[in-house]
């Protein structure tokens, strides 16, 4: 359910925004960009919730395979409509991942990589 | 309504998690430790969501503000609730902000910081 990244270093991208109304194919471009994302080159998942306003965090291995993304001409179509419809707001970061760690109740039970008490 | 960050660098964490169906006293600690984070030296902002997964991401001056937080007397309780009772799964990933641009319809229309379309 949770995306699973290989041990840092590797890159996220941080996309913060808020909705218009205008729902006008949206949610198939959404799908489809997430669709695409994952099959470009340096790629490593995507975390994804809406509630008041959406945060997309996409994660990936190098800065260049973020620039390739970017570049993508078809993504390049759904950021000009995100701005002319979709969006009121939005917010992009651009950062490197440089320690993470997580649990799974399933497996394992503890934490997974680096013990969180001494962060 | 989205968090409003100064220029980069700065630092994000990236929390991404499931819940169990474990209510009890969740909204109230979730509420609390936003309260006390937004108080904490070199705090800088954060954005949440929460649809079949929650993303919070928080924004701190530095490594130093975050270890500060992470070692809070009240959040670190918090964490042994958040392990034992609220998450089935998470992750928490520390980012360092490269770069950030971002647009908002009222002001001003077009993007804050620097031109996407050279990104």
């Amino acid at each position: 359910m949770l995306a699973n990244t290989p041990d840092p270093p590797y890159w996220a991208v941080i996309f913060t925004s808020c909705r218009t109304e205008t729902a006008d194919g949206y949610g198939e471009t959404a799908s489809r960009m997430v669709e695409l994302a994952s099959r470009q080159p340096g790629f490593l998942g995507v975390d994804s919730a809406r509630d008041g306003i959406g945060i997309t965090v996409s994660y990936w291995e190098s800065e260049e395979a973020i620039q390739a993304w970017h570049a993508n001409a078809e993504h390049r179509l759904a950021q000009r409509d995100g701005y002319a419809k979709w969006y009121s707001a939005f917010e992009l970061r651009v950062a490197k991942v440089e320690r993470a760690y997580g649990f799974r109740t399933a497996n394992p039970a503890q934490p997974t990589e680096t013990d969180p008490t001494d962060r």
